[in-house]
């Protein structure tokens, strides 16, 4: 399983993923599904991947190698006109990929399947954020729909449901996120620390911050072991149910 | 889809389930999920269903004309001599049902398949929780697993993880179920309001309350609505991150 969450804010965009795969409970593994490429000062790009590792690692490689040999004839996200036109690539690519493992059946439920989160930023344009489907097609995030997760999606949404705003700082989108992640790492264990969290500040078309929180990072720790604390203080203060 | 949980607590048990039934978005309907049978004084039992409707129906049937024709040959859990042996029963009739209706495929993926949640209490022993599948075996609620949900059971289930308490008052607990479920019924459609709660104090050997909240009940309505200005306050208390 795995865990991701892309947040669009006012101030740029937000992403957070876990860092455990599993081929199986007895089959754990750690891999880093955030990657992102930059033409600093012009535009950058985030993608965050869940579902079948072979078929990730396979699109991001795919990527990355465009980005490394313009002079070839596929289209490179570096080179797209636009963060549409560079969802659209990153789709063809994800479709062909699961397409070519699994030839019958290139869908959702596919084994070979995967989603990716894709946010970033166009010098000309604001920062955009999109789901994009192992179908290859996508959405994209807007005040309506503010933020997208993939993976274990159930546990960590109530909390961003309630708490999102689009006028939160950076700092506590974070922390929104470290609530998020907690529930529901303490649910799945196929969701697990360490955690890659990014920051993409509007206008920056650079990666603006970026971190890995460790097992044993003490803010996540402290807000793991708070937050139930709180939630007691929270359900305290509601009116008490009377038959 | 739909949404049941069962709590155990030191001073009884408190269920709460949807009314929500649908076969398809383009399908609802409204339906009680929540039985119970009684012999005031001596013994009470109460089930929550999820899962294939037309399963649930017939076990809950068969379990009630067992209950009125005693002199049969087939076992009712009115006669039963345990809480042990009254889920074996309704295990036995589960499996039973489901298997009638899919011959090849008796299990928690067929589509006949139901989950229930059973609980009650007889003379002469505490209070007991169990949750049984679709292949008719169970497992019992205990100190390290106090609760069970049944159906859409993630959206639900970081706060009774995190806010669940042995010696929590009825009141509180029914609080805490509140918000669990209005999370629930935020996050999928397939489960909705009316919701009906019913309490069994320990040694009361009848349902102590029953309730049924309408979708514009005043206490439900006004959890929802404090509900996000709480957890406001809440995740505002909690340390800032700092980069």
């Amino acid at each position: 399983m795995t865990y991701c969450v892309g947040l669009r804010l006012r101030k740029g965009l937000v992403f957070m993923s876990d860092t455990r795969t599993n081929a199986g409970v007895d089959d754990i593994a750690q891999v880093c599904k955030m990657t992102s490429w930059e033409v600093p000062g012009e535009r950058v790009f985030t993608v965050l991947s869940a579902g079948n590792l072979a078929t990730t690692q396979t699109v991001i490689s795919l990527i990355d190698e465009r980005t490394k040999a313009p002079e070839e004839r596929n289209p490179s996200i570096l080179e797209a006109p636009s963060m549409f036109q560079a969802a659209t690539i990153i789709g063809d690519l994800l479709r062909e990929v699961v397409k070519s493992a699994d030839p019958s059946g290139q869908s959702a439920g596919s084994t070979f399947g995967a989603t990716l989160i894709f946010g970033g930023q166009i010098k000309g344009s604001s920062p955009r954020l999109f789901l994009i489907y192992p179908e290859g097609n996508f959405i994209e995030a807007g005040d309506d729909n503010p933020f997208f997760q993939a993976g274990e999606t159930k546990y960590g949404r109530p909390i961003l449901v309630r708490a999102w705003d689009d006028e939160m700082s950076f700092e506590s989108a974070i922390k929104l996120l470290c609530v998020s992640f907690d529930s529901t790492i303490r649910a799945n264990a196929g969701v697990d620390m360490p955690l890659d969290l990014q920051i993409l500040k509007a206008d920056d078309f650079r990666v603006s911050q970026s971190r890995r929180m460790e097992r044993d990072d003490p803010y996540f720790r402290e807000i793991s072991q708070s937050w139930s604390d709180a939630l007691g203080v929270a359900l305290g203060g509601l009116p008490e149910f009377e038959f």
